[in-house]
């Protein structure tokens, strides 16, 4: 299952997850981590699509999705629990999550 | 100025431009205009900060306005609008704009 690029959501109004991070220099297991919960992602209820960019500083995933109702599910799903978790405690400096609504958007392809 | 690391933004409401591309093998200018317009983007009233990560595959900046005024003002500001045409042409194979009301926000740090 491939998430790079752009991916093509719904006409909005939409829901935004805006996940960044800052990383430790460790880095055990955190991408096998992150593929498994947006391979959960993608199995819930109401997932629209994910983008996700990672450089030495910062790594930001935006999961979008159809409600907040959806991304509450998504929260409560224990796999990705476990993974909130470990992330807590060993893969980040600090993390921020963004709850939003998407009000407007424009896709370009050139 | 650095605009790496998780921007520490105010309480919720306040909103949010999603910026991701996917570029093309030519980068010509393009880190030089990203941070030109960064730069431009944190003079304007209104401006709260921004999170960038590019990889190879796609590029995600989001940044943080207090209103739709301010988001507004930003895309006429011109030389922001000489990028928006730049990047048409020459560095994205496509890209998505989203405008977003942050409703909920949460900082962790470890």
């Amino acid at each position: 299952m491939k998430y790079e690029g752009n991916c093509k959501t719904p006409e909005a109004p939409y829901y935004a997850v805006i996940f960044s991070s800052q990383r430790t220099a460790s880095d055990r297991g955190y991408g096998k981590m992150t593929d498994k919960m947006l391979e959960l992602a993608s199995q819930q209820k109401g997932f629209l699509g994910v983008e996700s960019a990672q450089d030495e500083e910062l790594g930001i995933t935006v999961s979008y999705w159809d409600s907040l109702e959806s991304i509450k599910a998504w929260k409560e799903n224990s796999s990705h629990r476990v993974a909130q978790e470990k992330g807590n405690s060993e893969w980040f400096k600090n993390f921020s999550l963004r709850v939003c609504k998407v009000e407007r958007h424009c896709f370009f392809e050139m």
